[in-house]
């Protein structure tokens, strides 16, 4: 850290960051400290962050023990290296990073599936680093302030466990790549490493939020025939189309009939693919009862917070339907964000059309309207205007 | 038809079955008719035959539209064909032939799993023939007798589709092969193909019956290194170790703990591959929480008759959880029996310890007992003693 450019390695950062006090209350931006990293930790300058509907339901949250304030929120972002811990070596000062929530520690060598053992021990619980269980973050009274997702890039300065960093070329245009800190690679890796949608195959997606069109940009991109979105906002329907929808089901206009039937009929016999992307355990069951009888996966990709069960029928398990979830689409992010990232600069991958709004940073709240009233898609805040 | 043989070919046959005329209710071995096989049929002399728990279940069944009677059960078997119906080429009077519950028409040429769509359309019903919808079996007083999961093998005689017939090498043992024409390809086809048990994984199996036991074998073939069994019969262990247990738990032996507590203690966070043999909706929630966390992978092989929904944690499917469940162990009959029957004469599958009694065909009620008391594991009857 001796030698740091920046002047500021190994000290303490006054900066602004984006403080919620209590549970759904408007955020303040507030002066803090933030504290500089220890071993196996990057501090970050974020250059711009966006909103995540998890972030929304985090800030809802009013029970113990996920309801811990102060908080900084936020875990979709892009920046830049301030400074780094002992004994990391995989960045350095001015490198452009991704800070995200899922980790990739590098030891995890399994490859079934993208858990990390090291730190999935408390997946729930992410107020603190999750080494040595303490906060970097401090109110100018010294009073501590929580992280969130191991991310907290509601912050002109973040610290983040190198773990959860991955490092992406400088040159990129920063508002597209940061989407793939999160919802874009939840959605997209679904549809390519959890369910493997082929070509020619069917897929119903239940819930058109950034989530379920990156589920549709992925079907898209690996050629499926039908793709299927289900939302109650009409508007979705040509929004989806830019993301290969190609069919629409609005719930409020199928009279007596189920969505899933009204899906088996549009696909004769039931979707190869259903997505949930809402967290609701009903719309889950929905998504399962659509998918075709012998073969079909259901992949649950919305966080049920209020802690209802999903409810199953064993025959229809029994004749070769089978469900799944995932955190951050299955991927290994320092693995699978730089290739991601190349398929956009290609023109392959669309994440153009998931931005909708630009704002600074001291705007934030107007983000979580946007949000809340389902304007938006994606909002990105600049934390330098 | 003409030149047949055996000159029935074309003509009803009179012979023995044993009629199930009641739920519940002994079996009366009768005289009755069966006709001969229409077009796509082969009519069977049957060899020998097994009992598999399902037929017990369906036994005990006395509800509309499942219970109806008199009925011909029986679907583990082996025999030698007759005659055959117009448009068969695949099999000729004198072949061996295993007549198998679970259809390979040989037009469904998916590779996801093992439906078939031509004959899985009334896949709960299965009291006539598949194409023309009605029965082959009379009474000598001419009443209808109902056929069972499209084999009906306690009969002497018996017609099936060519769907459900896999040609077998008359050479091999019939009572041992007789057994891959249900159970045994049930449990080792979900730890092979469904499950796909790799070198070095744990698995556990709930429920230690041929179905868990032929898991059990399938999981030691590809290499597990820890099977653990779950019964409450202490004497599975001892049968178990032949199919490769290496652990046993008896759930009256676990005290305060819960099952998936002392499965997660012993495979240091949960078993790779979890196995539902029994078809109770709490057994299988206990089979999903005892599955790896992030990527435990649970399988339904169990029939739950009496309707309880499974119900699960959403968010344990978040983290990465996997539920399914197969028909047939997810094999294609005519592709992948001939497979292990191979096996079974190298001497790689053991399918001699599953064979725990034989007994004539007239002492089919004895066969009933010994499944019911948990004695035997395959019971084989023989037509011709
Ligand atoms: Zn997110
Ligand atoms: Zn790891
Ligand atoms: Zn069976
Ligand atoms: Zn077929």
């Amino acid at each position: 850290m001796e030698g740091s450019r920046s002047g500021t390695a190994g000290k303490p950062i006054k900066c602004k960051a984006a403080i919620c006090r209590k549970a759904g209350e408007p955020l303040s931006i507030e002066e803090i400290g933030v504290d500089p990293p220890k071993a196996w930790e990057v501090r970050i300058k974020i250059l711009c962050t966006s909103l995540c509907h998890t972030d929304i339901t985090s800030w809802k949250q009013n029970v113990e023990p996920f309801a811990i304030f102060p908080r900084i929120f936020g875990h979709e972002a892009i920046g830049v290296v301030e400074s780094v811990g002992e004994n990391v070596d995989e960045v350095k000062e001015g490198d452009t990073v991704l800070p995200v929530f899922h980790p990739n520690c590098g030891d995890c060598k399994s490859s079934k599936g993208n858990g990390c053992s090291v730190y999935m021990r408390r997946p729930g619980l992410t107020h603190y680093m999750p080494r040595d269980w303490t906060s970097r973050f401090r109110g100018l009274d010294g009073q501590v302030i929580y992280h969130y997702l191991r991310v907290s890039s509601f912050s002109e300065y973040t610290v983040v466990d190198v773990a959860n960093i991955v490092k992406i070329n400088g040159l990129y245009p920063v508002d597209r790549v940061c989407l793939l800190s999160c919802g874009v690679c939840t959605g997209v890796g679904a549809a390519w490493k959890v369910a493997g949608v082929e070509e020619g195959s069917t897929v119903a997606i239940f819930g058109l939020g950034s989530v379920g069109l990156a589920v549709a940009e992925g079907a898209r991109l690996r050629g499926a025939s039908k793709i299927i979105g289900v939302d109650l906002n009409p508007e979705k329907f040509e929004i989806g189309k830019k993301f290969g929808i190609t069919d629409f089901i609005n719930p409020s206009d199928c009279g007596d009939k189920l969505v899933s039937e009204v899906i088996k009929e549009m696909t004769n016999g039931g979707a190869d693919y259903c997505f949930e992307c809402i967290g609701v355990a009903s719309v889950m069951a929905d998504a399962f009862a659509s998918s075709r009888e012998g073969c079909g996966e259901t992949v649950i990709l919305g966080v049920e917070t209020r802690g209802t069960p999903l409810s199953l029928n064993p025959f229809e398990l029994l004749g070769g339907k089978t469900v799944t979830g995932c955190l951050f689409g299955g991927l290994k992010p320092k693995i699978d964000i730089p290739v991601l990232a190349r398929k956009y600069l290609e023109k392959e991958l669309n994440l153009d059309d998931f931005i909708t709004h630009h704002l600074s940073f001291q705007e934030i709240n107007k983000a979580f309207d946007l949000l809340l009233e389902g304007k938006s898609l994606r909002c990105i805040m600049w934390m330098d205007k």
